[in-house]
């Protein structure tokens, strides 16, 4: 739960080089906002540590992608930085931190279409705090549901109007299916396609490991770890993290696979995480009732990849 | 275009019995309403008619039914008439009519899940002018394009999630599909399912017409008209206005029918109209390009079917 105490809002605005702080506590949206009647925009959600927010080209870029699929005319990023700047400068004087977790914060990106007939997007930055339950599933793991996306994975290239690869506002159905794991006792969900193949998490992008042991080629033995996503033509979300994730891994001499994948892919895994931009990596240690790989492994290649994924700017 | 200016706003408030309002020309939104940041809520557009909103209760029980499929808990019916009586005779006093066009005026009911939090939903009504281009419509009809809505027909029954009978604020796709159209020189759309079906438009059910002669029985012979919609079942929203005409028309002694329909069933028709509550019943002239009907016919079923829903209270 997020107080709107805690909240500081920059809109970005042509008067305001460096954005207009607005009060957060107090109406800053016209209730014909297109953003509020129809979903009608789209956003970024990011993480700052210590006051630089992680991976902001990516998410710079993601969002130039989604309103460029929405027809919205957005300001360009050097506009959004310096709102971004202006906004987690702010935050951080109203909220000096005293622990390394409270110098973790959220940083959202919003863009609506603005009232009907308004010459430009509503445009703003929000930034929070990190909600407690997305960092206590960093630690303990989470249990997961699947469900069906209702879409079959050929439904984003035939049709670019249903805003597939889009991050819009129009969560409702994401958040329906969220709301729908939690009756059933689980805490996130991994949509499927109407044909089967694994997609995405509602608010994340689909991980998982595997240990191959082979021929060293020297009489020994060596362990690959393979590190494989849903491939992106099946209508999910490019996840920024992800891709930083993929690089960092290959560095670090992981191979890496693209799907499609399907559910006995996950099943059969070492390990499989959902990784996201503000809850970073949550291992999966339930998929609709079943154990994902072995507690030690997952353990072992959760740190690792924690690691790898700290070092990411 | 609606500039703030002929907008009324009344908010549900428990202090006020008949409703607040507030100042459309000023925000009245918080910026992390979720209505704003995820779509996260429903809706009704109404229209009322000399201060009069026609099928009032069939809307406020589909509101319902739309806030019980997002677990949202919203104020009860009468709670919602008050404060709608309370919009429609402020905006009645703002702007007396002049001409029957003028007493005509949009009455949208807005629930969203409010901010992160929150105990209870953001609720309003918002009373303002209905638009030239939906009332210039009715006259002049629309061409339309079909366009795939990506689920097949059986998406709704197996994944509730997915909020396919639910009017949600999360309208992207729906507002995509639109702008889809209009860059093709087209007015308006016809969804289909995956698996061929028709379904519905962004913002209105699609009814069609067949005139069939037969036997009377006497030697001579009687012309049949067959109203027909879609079936409820392939994930469309149920249509008030739809439900209110084929009432009337069963009562004038039309024949009804309802779907699985297919776009050839749309090509063979002798009139195909997209219905709405504030446009009403829109004539199709073209769908794809290709002409629907006859002029003279179509012509004549509207008004024989405009008619009937104008008595519709």
């Amino acid at each position: 739960m997020t107080s709107p105490a805690s909240v500081v809002l920059v809109f970005l605005d042509p008067a305001f080089p460096n954005g207009r702080l607005a009060d957060a506590s107090q109406p800053q949206l016209m209730a014909t906002d297109q953003g509020a009647t129809r979903g009608d925009g789209v956003f970024e959600s990011m993480l700052a540590v210590g006051g630089a927010v992680r991976k902001l080209q990516a998410h710079l870029d993601r969002l130039g992608g989604s309103a460029l699929a929405m027809d919205l005319d957005i300001p360009g990023q050097e506009q959004w930085r310096r709102a971004i700047e202006t906004g987690v400068a702010e935050y951080r004087t109203q909220h000096p931190a005293t622990t390394p977790a409270e110098d973790e914060v959220v940083v959202k990106l919003i863009v609506t279409r603005g009232t009907e007939g308004a010459s430009s997007p509503t445009c703003w930055v929000q930034v929070s705090p990190v909600g407690a339950a997305g960092r206590r599933q960093r630690e303990t793991g989470i249990d997961v549901i699947l469900l069906d996306r209702g879409y079959d994975s050929d439904a984003a290239e035939r049709a670019p109007w249903l805003l597939l690869g889009a991050k819009t506002l129009s969560y409702a159905v994401n958040m329906a299916a969220l709301r729908h794991a939690h009756k059933q006792g689980a805490d996130d969900v991994i949509f499927t396609s109407s044909d089967g193949r694994v997609l995405e998490g509602p608010t994340s992008t689909v991980l998982l490991a595997h240990l191959e042991t082979s021929d060293d080629g020297t009489g020994g033995t060596r362990t690959v770890r393979r590190l494989v996503t849903p491939q992106l033509d099946s209508g999910i979300l490019a996840g920024t993290s992800q891709e930083a994730l993929f690089r960092a891994a290959a560095a670090a001499g992981w191979e890496l696979g693209y799907g499609p994948l399907e559910p006995h892919d996950l099943l059969e895994a070492d390990a499989v995480w959902l990784i996201s931009s503000i809850r970073l990596l949550a291992p999966v240690n339930h998929i609709d009732g079943k154990e994902i790989g072995t507690p030690a492994v997952q353990k072992q290649l959760t740190a690792e990849l924690n690691e790898l994924f700290a070092r990411i700017q």
